[in-house]
């Protein structure tokens, strides 16, 4: 797996969604057999999809809705929804922005302070509306969100950075104690974002319910351009899916972990499960509902730093509900909606029975361009050729 | 073949048409003196080359033109051909309709069901053409379909779905007994769509006459970014060969396999031939003649699905005849001319006698792309650079 | 080298221009003292640059230019100037055709036949304006040829087909015996096109006086795509030059080979001597000289066969002089003027005093795509980026 | 590493910026309590980033600004700066020039010769403002501006070619001697350019305080399309720096290199830390700040050359200052600003204290395209696709 790159230093060759595929097996089921829910916190969701905490896709109503249909939405507790009373108005603004103005817009937008009666607030919406209560925050922030999250009748509690690790040193301020916060935490704690198979195993140590992997990999994130920092999906996914099997068979806990970020469109998500996933977390897709608050558009969690802007508003449009990109009917023949229903169809052809079979099916390296033709084809797709 | 793509998990590298490259031997011969016939069903056919079955390539007049040319044209028996008593209106309301409508047009339009008094006739009217009726469906109408096509007077009949494999596992409705079902007809079966050695195998020992070889290659076909699922057509058609080897070798048997989908231009269909086809099956190139029934137009089968569809209907243009298609005069240098001519002048150049001599040209690994004067090549031939 | 490309088959990686680069060695030379002249046919040629036997590059004045320079020019025997008294009017309604109409009046102009009494007019007007005449032909024209242009005084034989080797297999006419042309003919003979070290080894032994070396890698050559065939050019002088250098060890002979086709600017042609050519022989950068018949434009040989066309007529415009385009000064930043200069300078960077030295150049393997940011690069200069 | 390119022919892959990703550690840290600054000439600078010696980059004012901003700049001795009393004018008129006029006009300004007085003069006005005062040459004319430099007060000299070795062959000139040239400058040297192990061995022994490490990567530059000559950085960096630990532990002298061309984004630049340099020099970046005496455009050095230009004037725009492109705030998402922000973010997410830790960061191979996702997003990027 390693490769010299130079003399005396050896690289790993990772691998992205669209550099492999899926190869069918022996035998095919009939799709509408096929069992897709996954366990997490004691409970079993009918849909392993969870949505990202970015202001672009997750409100209060979004978040209901999401319930409704069986998954789980995560809403940002650093963003819009808790620094505004009525954030109708700024998302309004960023929408309208210019491109230009975009990220200086947002930069200045999240300079208004978090307002902490507005993190209870919108739990209890969410639990008002029958609504399973998930919300994230930056490690610095947990601690004190997370009471008062809990309070408000959360149901679950994301702590979320660009790379965490058990360890953060720093000298000015205190790190966050994972596994302190994990013990003291009632409801289940998803912590992340990880990519490698060590601190896999040192975050599942900390008590927590489930992890996010995914460093630089989304499409409106810039981490790798800025920061040169990222790894490709499938191998973080089947890294880090080998320490959650390996701390099960040390355990007996199986921890589930959730691929965020990165997948465009159905065959993605089958190619996370098939690298190892219990669920996957999606943003872009659903920042296209029209229950998101973005209005067509949506941007990365640290396309907001005020020295040093991380992310991009991207404009993906309104294409169709929560319930289409879950469970179709697709009007769209991208791939893009019902990734239930292209999960069970591929679990069909794969032979794939459930989830953790699915885990199982054969990968191929199988890189989607480096040829004309394929080329040609995705050109054809986005107007550029005929 | 196998590399690492994460800790503990490998994945073989599959390779497709455009990475790939036939190298001169150490002879070449008179084009004109080489031999391209094939042996399918007891019968012995000119042409290696069959029409796919899809609604925008053949109807009954197309049947009947390709048998006059030596090849052999599949009629889809699930398809508008046996939904409408009069296909035409159907066909060019799917070629007028916008690029934004054609999805949810093929979607509805395919609602109608099928009449199985149509099966029959398109039958007929292919045999009253003088034509070889081949004719298609998926593996659930084949129990119902088969009697009566073969009734109607078939020459062979063709079972067919995304991935088919000889275990299928339902518990709501009764699987096809592919063996059985090879058994109880008369006229020779066609399989598939397999990619692999292992399932060539066991669907060879159904007592099928020939195998179709492809998963999600072709230009209509979105099975890859829906579904995740694909094997490069080399790759897969090497192995599948391969298999058809051994089960030779095992039962004295030589069962044609059929490489189907993803050749776009001569030197793919020479390729196919390289790694071991024994014929091609071609949609995108007879969608461009003027006998096909798609006015320009072609759609992959799974384009219809009501709640996940899988295809895309691509605009082809018309630009000549079947004669010209495969035996020239080509009047374009792209390669989609003449096919027969080029297999012949390949072989020739590669200084292969027969097909099965061809199956042992030189392939080399030379990916067409990847380099910026290539890209540039592409781009000049789709006119986006000078 | 070989990796499997599927069960139980391996195929070579081989590798064009594009994607090698020459590495810096322990010393560096003052460009302006390297020699780059070459040994050919008993006689020493200042420039090992030939310009190709194509309609759209040499004509009689070409020829007699390229001379003056120091480089040879092949004049086509099969082409316009042989088959019409006055070609202008031809090449004026080739250079003035649309690109869609273009290939079929290239097939219609090539239809005249070739007049012997032009074959040694043309021959002797090379001669008349002190030139050195070199000429080719298909070897199904060389006995008829070859004496005529040998009676006419020309210096120079070139035998040239898409894939030539020693035996050619054909019931249907006699086919040329290298072996007995080479030995008839008083002239040094140039034979081509040939890719592999097997051929190379089998064709030097004909008593040739050169080998071409490349199939399919030129911009007016659509061979690959067509036939499926080609070979890139890293690996084919690499092979060719090894055969070239057990032949020398074995006979003392040393035969030069000249890579023909695929170069498009001066670090190709550095690159090709790399790899072990002796000189290169070059179509497009030539076309686009005042002096060159194309006005402009140029074509593969095969782009007139009636029936398979493999070839494009490619508008390449009017850039320089001959001699711009071999010592500059260059007037242009992209590396297509001042070839010579670049040669130099690139020994000089990397070392070599000589052409045989620059067979020693250290190639790495460095894509020149592959990567956003070159493929930015690459789209700014088309002009598809800012 | 080495692969077979041909027949007993062996090649390295050597890998660029975009072909790696850094993939997080154990831990993590503070990004405000990374060190970054770097040692160089007994003198430690809290900025470990210089701005190249390109005309459209560094002039007099340029120089004094980046020194107040704890950077080093470099002031070409060969250019406008040294050829013109007031290089105003010229700069206007290759800012106002169409790409068409603009090499011939760089070819034409560069024609008049170097004033001596001008050197003196233009180190005297950097000294005046308070600048570090480092300026370059080409070997030829070190002899001669060396001194003059050193007496009017020069801080840093740099002797600077597209290859540099310590053996340089000439009979018609006499050849720079680089170990007397550094004994006899009094201020520190740095040499370049190299990208090889053992060329950097030599060249540290030679005396020299820094070596510039990079052939042919930069924007502006096209060595390795004319000469077809160029190292990727990545691969470049990795074996530098191994020679200048090995040198380091032989002599106990630690003598920095410094990666130069090629970064366009902040991840480049970090990656150029992961791999080994001390400082990395940049020419496009800088070339878009307001202090830059381009007016938005900037052009390699070799772009001049009357007979082989190697260069091309690209229009960067101008989009902030000096302090912005080093320490922002950045005003956009794309990695092109506060370059220093994102190295300290970048250490702090891999958990790197110093550039000397840094330098152990792991490194992933994980090609940014190959792949139509990212194709895509590059396309929507630059505004190709939606």
């Amino acid at each position: 797996m390693a490769e010299w790159v130079g003399i005396g230093r050896r690289a790993r060759r990772c691998y992205g969604f669209d550099e492999i595929a899926l190869a069918p097996g022996k035998s095919t089921l009939n799709p509408e057999e096929v069992e897709i829910s996954w366990d997490f916190g004691g409970k079993n969701f009918p849909v392993p999809i969870l949505a990202a905490a970015m202001d672009g896709v997750v409100d209060v109503n979004f978040a209901i809705e999401m319930t409704k249909q069986g998954g789980v939405a995560v809403l940002n507790l650093d963003g819009v929804q808790t620094r505004y009373d009525n954030p109708s108005e700024v998302l309004d603004s960023i929408a309208k922005a210019t491109p230009q103005e975009a990220t200086n817009l947002i930069q200045k937008v999240y300079t208004t302070p978090v307002k902490k009666e507005l993190v209870a607030k919108r739990v209890s919406e969410i639990k008002k509306g029958g609504g399973y209560a998930a919300v994230s925050c930056i490690p610095q922030n947990a601690r004190s969100f997370g009471p008062i999250a809990q309070e408000a009748g959360a149901d679950c509690f994301v702590v979320q950075s660009t790379v965490t690790t058990k360890e953060h040193i720093a000298t000015k301020y205190e790190s966050l104690d994972l596994t302190k916060f994990c013990k003291d935490t009632k409801m289940p704690v998803i912590i992340g974002n990880c990519v490698t198979y060590d601190v896999t195993l040192e975050l599942l140590e900390t008590g927590c319910s489930g992890l996010l992997i995914g460093v630089g990999p989304g499409a409106a994130c810039t981490t790798r351009g800025v920061l040169g920092i990222g790894v490709p999906q499938v191998t973080a996914t089947i890294d880090c899916a080998n320490a959650r099997d390996i701390f099960y068979q040390k355990t007996g806990k199986y921890i589930p972990i959730i691929t965020d970020g990165g997948m465009r469109r159905g065959g993605d998500v089958c190619k996370a499960f098939a690298c190892g996933a219990d669920a996957v977390m999606i943003g872009s897709a659903f920042a296209r509902t029209k229950e998101a608050p973005g209005r067509g558009f949506h941007w990365g969690m640290a396309t907001s730093h005020s020295n040093l802007p991380r992310g991009t508003r991207i404009e993906v449009g309104i294409s169709g509900t929560i319930e289409q990109i879950l469970v179709g009917p697709a009007l769209v023949d991208d791939g893009s909606q019902n990734l239930l229903g292209a999960l069970a169809t591929s679990m069909g052809c794969l032979g794939a029975k459930t989830i953790k079979e699915m885990h199982y099916a054969e990968i191929i390296i199988a890189p989607s361009i480096q040829s004309e033709g394929k080329m040609f084809q995705a050109m054809q797709r986005v107007g550029m050729a005929k």
